[in-house]
């Protein structure tokens, strides 16, 4: 039973709809409903190859998880096959796609990189269109996003001088896992968009440093394979997206556990699709580039029809949405061991529930600004609890996300008594623009940042870095290069 | 007595001024001292044909409303007809006519309008310049208009978290009438500007969602013609420009409660025309583009002399400037039975008048920043009411509008207390740029930003929207995109 | 003794300089010491025809007041004339002279005039650069003078509904002399620049309205020019520079309280030069643009020397620089009985201190921006007078000029106890427009703008104006268009 | 013993290094470890001439102070002499230099040079891409050179008027020694890199007005060829960067002493090498301007090599980086009789402990902004001082430096208690324009802004400069031009 593609194009609708990928057949007739990107999307592939929509998003083992055996129905014949390469080969590229090779081409060479700045500026170039419309995206008008950002441009140093810091030790411990540098990788769904090793590229790369990894639920590599790359000495964690259904949630769990996985960061600001239009919008930027410029006829588009998710909608339709304090901690620390950290507080009235729901940890955070558009920045929360809950900090670990590009920007939030910071988007530009590598040369900027920064302040190690060595400046200072 | 041109064209000046409307021919000699436009545009069209410059403005019953029987003369003959047809097939189109031509085909299509902003794009192209400098227009530097909107800007979310909101329900009621989201439509006036189904594109687009419209005492659809293309289940408020003479007054209120409105809106902040330099500069700008730019001579206009009063200021001049607490709500109670709320209330100390004068509800508005320039942007006289007079709230409702643009916008006036808050600008935008399915539109991406946010934030109803939700944060935030 | 160019020419130097004016020959071999612009602009038309830069600056008694009668030694001889009248006619025009003579063929007719702003856009045009440079120029980077208008940006209204306005009086009292509005045209100089009628022109544009004109005593008319270019009932008020020898300003005082002139302005915030780039660097802009960049080349320019004074330096430096509270309005008191005001208070400080040597009134000024840099804007000044020390409004009359350009700015300092503001540059920059016409439509505008304020704020005269009714908002607003 | 080329040639590793500096031959082996740049500099001219990159950053002693007499090998013989001038003759301009060269034809004469930022504008022209980028160049994204700037931007003056101000004098003392005006020269690196006469210029350029000079450890001039350029009246400081030997630093305080210098600025703010990328990346943006963009290949650059550290950080590799008040300010005291100021102060709690460790002054300062990224303006610091802790400024002499460019800034800082304002690029950039007349006309431009401000201020001498004249405003006023 290979198949011919003239077999497989008979099932071409909802009542059978069977899809070729990487040469082999599946039938996703039952699994349409289920899809959490919803039916249409895959009906658009029904009868026919859907390999290059389906690989830069889904992890190796999704269609292991999704289908029954039986639904795995084996490859094409060798025709089919042979077809396939050949329309495969006679692709014309896409203008976004000439223009992403050429930037490719073109990227400056690593050692002329310093800054995140810098490797944000080569993946906007290398990316294509729709992978950068997908990183860089956020609520409505974006400006909680950049309000993360510009959240750290009002705090400023009082320095000390005259302390002895020749020798100046930035290393630290989160949950009790050593860190070289007070940061981490912060959960980002499909760094396969980006590079081809996605999320491989940030295991390794972070692997000498010891900087530790927290894995996306939505990651585009398997949790296996992440946990496969990673280097013996090196911590992961695991960012759950809890799935309404406890059972499909707990098989989550257990399966991170087992791979060796030391904490479950959950995400609780991230329950319903959000309004990012700039990734809403890509795939219309992307069509008139190639087509030209869609216009209005009668009838074509009901008033109230749905703009669609954009990618990130569709990663989280079957999240559990009635979350509370009083039943899904209890839950979730009587199925496990391992350390729970909330992961977008947004509040200090919650940073206050968190504690007294003895959680481990709290990630201030606004999901990159991604999520609620006004939230307030993760920096302001940090500075208000510092300000108004100081006990709070004896009770969990705080870390803060959202915004982070310079060395002083970790070093002001460890001041304010963040445990560590953690990096979204800079490390999915830092792999997309050079792979492994790219991560690497990341933390070794930011490393040399952080020390510099630290000297400069009269600060040897990460103790000596306290709330009064930063003032909250009542000005507006001038906006980064 | 069928009239021919030449007829009609003896009676060219003030002492005997025909027009024609529509083919019919009709005397306004005894009108012009009445017209609230002046008597000067009527004599420009002595004598002649008035309808391209009647129409646009006029709703279908002012000349039946103003006119006496007797000065209805009658259709036009045979040949005179012919001629009109002949004359305006023959006129050559303005460059401005071209132009929005040109902007209505090349509209996008529905489905990728995702954003009140996009309408408010759409519209722009498609409007004459004469319908966008009005509808766009307002005092002076247009800073209260730019104010109302950017106060929004300062106000961030403490969103909460691990709360149940997979059942999300944003309706709720104003004066006791239903609606679907907690937005009106405010009233504006001369929608047929923008569209020719104008102000009945409103009501049709809001039927589905019993989304409640204010119909302005100035809309250039009847009340009567509103009111019919109403559906049962839908409820039309009226705003009431109040005539200085009490009787006219009053037979307006009569026609509206006989039509079924449900509450008398009184406007209190545009009792005098405004300085509004667009809207008074836009037949300059469109003279200049078909003929070329005026230049000065000796003689050519008095120092003195009034630059006009643009479209909005006619409107008005007969509204009464003399309206007191004491006086104006005691009548106004006497002879409705209808809710009445006060339009136009600019600062708290008003606020605490009119809750003394028991009227049933406030509208915080500075007419979209259309008459006094540096009018305290309504949101932040919300927020002061809120923080100074609490009590207020369980007195009247309190409404506000101007600058409202975004379901964020909505959640954070119903937070600080507002029933609902009323959209003027953009349902005439909507409907410029797509009728009564813009309309539809319009609330459908309302109703879903309105929905996310309040699940971002942790709200199922309502109700569960409170003033310790949102912050006022002593910085200043980036702009809207 | 009609005179040849010839025998002129050899009075050419310090030891003995002779100069034409308008076709007579003048000996100013002993006024060189005196000249306020310095002696070495004198002796660069030594033995020559100075008349085209003498007249634009100076007033025609100039020449009378400066020069015993045997310094005026008669006419030039036929020959000189019809040689002068010769080389007059063939110069040829500048660039700025036919840049500017294009634009005065080009100005908008008065009816699109709408606001202070389009004066000012026509004046910049019209202007000669030297002319331009010399009224719109400040101190250092202008930044006081640009923060004068700024600080009107902050300052909300109020206002208040409900409250008859139909009839609205605009009308005042400045030191007990009517005005039809609480405005005056602060003293500037040099008005002939702009037009050759300068300050003929604004007392002209002043009279019917009753406008109260302060002349300077740099005025290019003269005290009794002016004067006599006024009506009966109109009131002239004096700007003292007061000359280091008080019998010379006892002179000046004593002439103008002959011509009629009702108070003295006495001025305290121009005492020494102040450094205006844009005015300094004006000659060296008009000759790059006729005859090609200056370079260096060593030797030219001693490191020392100083850059010039500008225009508006040369002016004043004879005047007291030692002015004092015990000496000087004592001394003022004692030769006048005009009322005195002190002109260019800028800090409540001295405004005690005035109110202590009780003088009439107290103009808070910097002087448009164009003497101290960052000195704090009038507004600002006023508002901190009205919060600190209330009692002094009840004292002496309080003014403020600087920044004002719209009938809401008039309002605002009004509201905060200001009698009357005073506006400079706007009144030189709509005589340069349109000469007298310009003056009196920019008074119709601000009456329009003033009138319409105060109605739709419920004032319906002055004294309705109250501090409550303002609002310095702690945000920053947009700034004007 | 003269030698060839060929000869020197077979000394160009590591194992024996010898260069050719001004046609002599050095032996540079055991020096490659010591040498402060690094020895991968000084190798990549191993066998070669170096005197292109050695002269216009090393002072002319440096070979003597830093190699053993043995170690200065000889001179080249007379056919390698030719050679090298051959080479160097025909050596192509590169396009900054031709660029450079074209600017400094095209300087405009000194008298219309009117400001500070007309000598950076020239400076930005004739300067070499390198210099400029090293001497303009800052911390990270150059947050804090700008705020600098700008906190003074945010203080006003409440200008006093009615005082005698004829007679206004300016001058005052530092550390007792007298200078005409409040300011110094602050010690700034490298100044031959913009002339060839360097640091020589801005102390001739100082002598007449007896500014006194802070002469940089890094001086690109000998400290004995700066002493002997000074006239006898003259005072120099010493700004001196601390070598971690004891014994080193003692040897280099002792020359000074010797030379006549005044004091000891002791560096703190700058013990380690900062992130200044705008220095860093020049050689970059060079060799692209001549040869092309460099562009990645694998293999090129490894991810965790350092990026260089510019020119800066070169120069201070050897500095004692373990400093404390506990240890080096006795120990400074016990060898040196000079006032002792310690530079790099900034925040009020190492002001307190400044003046506990009894020094004579401090001098507020966060290196121009070139260290410590988000350090708090000086002014900042200052004005935190003068409200915090006032007596601290009867215990030392306080000084501020950074963004100081004009009079008012110094008038602002003075009354607010400092003492003097240190400039340091600004001279550097004047004598780059202009040489030794630049930094003349620099001081006289100063001193007109200095004398001018304090007049229109009523102050006629420093004294009367006090701290209730300045106002910190609470907006934010617009830009320097």
């Amino acid at each position: 039973m290979p198949w011919s593609l003239q077999e497989v194009s008979q099932h071409s609708d909802s009542k059978s709809c069977w899809v070729i990928i990487d040469k082999k057949v599946y039938d996703v007739t039952n699994f349409l409903q289920e899809h959490p990107g919803g039916s249409s999307i895959i009906l658009k592939y029904a009868g026919r190859d859907a390999t290059s929509a389906y690989e830069p998003i889904h992890p190796s083992d999704a269609l292991e998880k999704n289908l029954l055996p039986s639904q795995h129905l084996g490859p094409l014949d060798n025709e089919a096959v042979h077809t396939l390469t050949k329309v495969e080969a006679s692709k014309k590229k896409t203008k976004d796609e000439l223009r992403s090779e050429q930037a490719m081409n073109k990227r400056p060479p690593l050692n002329r990189i310093i800054s995140l700045a810098d490797l944000e500026d080569v993946a906007k170039q290398v990316l294509s269109y729709r992978a950068w419309a997908y990183y860089c995206s956020a609520a409505d008008d974006e400006i909680s996003m950049q309000e993360n950002a510009r959240a750290f441009n009002r705090f400023f140093f009082k320095a000390r001088v005259m302390r002895p810091v020749s020798k100046c030790d930035p290393s630290t411990r989160i949950l009790g896992f050593e860190t070289t540098l007070p940061i981490f990788v912060s959960g980002a769904a499909l760094a396969k968009l980006g590079h081809p090793q996605g999320e491989v590229n940030i295991t390794k790369g972070c692997a000498p440093s010891k900087i530790i990894q927290m894995v996306s639920s939505n990651a585009s590599f398997s949790y296996a394979e992440i946990a496969a790359a990673s280097s013996p000495s090196q911590t992961l964690f695991f960012q759950l997206y809890k799935h309404k259904d406890d059972a499909t949630a707990l098989k989550r769990i257990r399966e991170v556990e087992q791979l060796g996985y030391k904490a479950i960061f959950l995400t609780v600001d991230a329950i319903v699709p959000s309004n990012r239009e700039r990734d809403v919008r890509s795939p219309w930027v992307l069509d008139d580039q190639e087509t030209g410029i869609k216009v209005y006829n009668d009838g074509e588009g009901a008033a109230d029809s749905d703009p669609g998710l954009g990618v990130a909608g569709a990663l989280i339709v079957n999240d559990d949405r009635d979350m509370t304090w009083e039943k899904t901690i209890p839950w979730l620390r009587s199925v496990t061991k391992l350390p729970i950290v909330i992961k977008g507080i947004q509040c200090v009235e919650d940073a206050i529930l968190a504690a007294e729901a003895k959680v481990d940890g709290i990630l201030l955070s606004n999901h990159g600004g991604r999520q609620l558009e006004y939230s307030l920045p993760p920096l302001e929360v940090l500075y208000r609890l510092r300000m108004q809950q100081q006990h709070i900090f004896n009770k969990l670990e705080v870390y803060i996300d959202g915004g982070i590009r310079r060395g002083t920007d970790v070093v002001k939030a460890v001041c304010l008594g963040a445990t560590a910071v953690g990096l979204g988007r800079p490390f999915l530009y830092a792999q997309s623009a050079y792979g492994e590598v790219g991560v690497r040369k990341l933390i070794s900027i930011l490393e040399r940042e952080i020390v510099t920064t630290m000297r400069l302040m009269g600060a040897a190690k990460i103790a000596e870095l306290t709330p009064d060595m930063v003032e909250r400046v009542n000005w507006h200072p001038v906006a980064k290069l």
